[in-house]
């Protein structure tokens, strides 16, 4: 039995999550949301559906995290104080040189963990070891757009062409064998470290397999200033150069961009996941993603990854979102919380490339449910503002991911959390310890 | 029997906060820490104490919250999307209209809940209805420093002399009557809403008495704007030759500064209470705090009111702090971690008047106790980090102030949650309702 009738204090409602219903039921048979309502009125189309009580509780639709390294988990806090090629040279490849195949397994699971504990029913990555992100992401019964990354300086395999070689294989086999959480797409890292001659190769490969790109663009000032000097435009113009947009581009950061970018933003299939917390930490700046929004372009929110951030949490990412667009346009009215709740929600879904409405009548079944335990929750005067502004990833205490709960009042349904904490310890401590920090 | 012995998985010590004890254990007898060390140490020391096992746990020293305006809790989330005089004209004004002393009285022990359950042994206040807030903070148990506001549209009197009176008689008579944990201050509002010769009434009253001065200072560059057109000189410069800083200044704000301003700001007993979130918020900006740090400036951590914040959680905000900073400064290595979490503790106890030296022998017992329950805060490779980056008010188990558990194992000791947002529900409901919102 996996249906189910959830009956919550509070429902936000709706594709662009402006809707508030009070006292509201939702009904979800196997996938999907049946009904959505006053409880009274749903309650009346309940015949033999599990319950789940949730009085003193807000539903929302599921939060996505749209650009994770997962496995980078197992390196929170290494490093919260450089720049990012610094942190790069210096701390994260070094870090990778170390890790294995097994660590990324579980470094992945406890991503998972985390992601599953803030109300995140799906994340989308770039990383190596794709096949172990794959095992624990199916374990965790999470959505998963794993994009394998192509890179100069992939630890796993030795050179670019061989790490080539066994993403193509993948890609091409397992494009075969994708299932309903997990996909797959492609991870060229960005254009200042994969020679051209490989972008073509993951164009012709992602055209061939209809693979979404999952690529850094525009990250920093340096970045771009280094672009201008070595292809003479900008890493947008370039991919575009050279025929990348006409595959599904989901680009992490684009901070800093010109109109010439905008152009081919909005133009061809291009959406922008953003990460305020990573780029405000590492100095790379405020992307205009209110002026993104105001010419169409599609706009997600992710974390970047744990070495980076340092969390996975998307309420306190999309509430840092939508503070730094206000002060960056000089205009509080920007953001406004309903269209921060999408951002980080149905949108994500869509860059996950599942066809969500939110919580609405024949809806994919992602739900994540808040607890309006916490005083930061009183009053309800606005409830909206309350989710993007008080509450936090501590007040998530059910995920209900394609019609099934896998966190239920704190409690995981598909991971062994103990069994999982005590291994990432030991890795983290021996590869830290293996980098001589 | 008051005396306590916590056990700790880590402890954060000493004055600066950069002393992470693994296995650590701390005893408190009366209001003091009389030893902090390893725990098996500090153990041989127990005879008869209580004790608190929190072997999965943080403990570190309490945070202060520097800038509040604590009955706005009522107002959470009422506007979100207007600039600062906007806010306060059709907003905020017009609701403090509506509020009667016992609605103040409720608001702040609706304030006091969240300040408790996220960590917070004290606050620094500017509001109206002193006496509502004093009552509150006393029955909480919790450090607070009252500052009457001084305002030529104080509600509660109808006119600026009445206010003065009312505030003057207070704090003369206050003055002699203050307890171990709730103190007073005097509340200047701003220079723009302070007439000149009221601002030397309240330098001598602050002179005589002692009093602290808590306003709000070059929040916005419109302010400033008008103080250089109205006075030919900045906010700060035009109280400096008023002699206000002959007091202790606790000034909020100070986003938009000058070298003028900074000069004044390091040579007089002045501290700047950072309100990251609400100035960008509000688009007020960032102030520098780093280039105060530098030139040796006292700098706390504060939320502003809950109207503008819209919460009161203190880790969220030092962590906000740090990011803005690096941003800001475009020098990632600013605000390392240790000093982010000594600004939104041991300053902010300076700033209270109290004087602290963290988790250190002979300090006043002061402490927050985290949960490393949550997967955000694993693997513990770096603790300070994993405190100001990942974890959340959230995770707060326990709270000590002044020796006293007053939160334990996430129940109130002091205050009864229940009666207290019911209450506070319907005051919001009914003030918004006479608003016409």
């Amino acid at each position: 039995m996996s249906d189910l009738f959830i009956d919550s204090k509070f429902i936000v409602s709706g594709f662009t999550c402006n809707k508030v219903i009070k006292q509201g039921g939702i009904l979800i048979e196997n996938n999907e949301i049946v009904a959505v309502g006053k409880v009274e009125d749903v309650k009346k189309l309940v015949s033999g559906h599990d319950k789940l009580e949730r009085k003193n509780h807000i539903a929302i639709p599921s939060l996505v995290n749209s650009h994770t390294h997962i496995p980078e988990t197992l390196l929170r806090g290494i490093c919260d104080n450089e720049k990012l090629m610094t942190w790069l040279n210096d701390y994260i490849w070094p870090f990778e040189r170390q890790m294995t195949s097994e660590d990324a397994y579980y470094g992945t699971l406890l991503g998972c963990l985390e992601l599953i504990e803030s109300g995140t029913s799906g994340f989308i990555d770039q990383y190596f070891y794709a096949e172990s992100i794959e095992k624990a992401a199916k374990e965790a019964k999470i959505r998963a757009l794993i994009c394998p990354s192509v890179f100069d300086n992939t630890p796993e395999s030795g050179s670019l062409e061989n790490t080539w070689r066994h993403v193509s294989n993948l890609l091409n086999n397992k494009f075969q064998n994708k299932n309903e959480l997990v996909n797959f797409g492609i991870g060229p890292h960005a254009p200042y470290t994969v020679p051209e001659d490989y972008i073509y190769r993951v164009k012709d490969l992602a055209l061939k397999n209809s693979l979404p790109i999952h690529i850094h663009l525009n990250e920093t000032k340096r970045e771009v200033e280094e672009a201008l000097e070595n292809f003479g435009m900008s890493p947008i113009e370039y991919v575009h150069k050279l025929g990348l947009t006409e595959g599904k581009i989901l680009a992490a950061h684009c901070v800093d961009t010109s109109n010439k970018d905008w152009k081919i933003m909005k133009e061809t299939d291009f959406t922008v996941l953003h990460n305020p917390q990573s780029n405000l930490k590492m100095t790379s700046g405020i992307a205009p993603i209110h002026s993104y929004l105001d010419l169409g372009i599609k706009v997600t929110v992710g974390t970047d990854g744990n070495a980076s951030n340092n969390d996975l949490g998307m309420l306190e990412e999309i509430s840092t979102a939508a503070m730094l667009q206000k002060y960056k346009s000089n205009n509080p009215k920007v953001l406004e919380n309903s269209q921060a709740l999408q951002l980080g929600t149905v949108n994500g879904m869509k860059a996950l490339g599942v066809n969500s409405n939110g919580i609405s009548n024949n809806s994919i079944a992602d739900i994540t449910i808040l607890s309006l335990e916490r005083s930061h929750s009183w009053p309800q005067n606005n409830i909206l503002s309350n989710i993007i502004y008080s509450s936090s990833s501590s007040d998530v205490t059910d995920l209900i991911i394609n019609g099934k709960i896998v966190y239920e009042n704190k409690k995981h349904k598909t991971l062994n959390k103990e069994r999982i904490l005590e291994q990432c310890s030991k890795i983290s401590e021996r590869i830290i310890t293996g980098m001589g920090k």
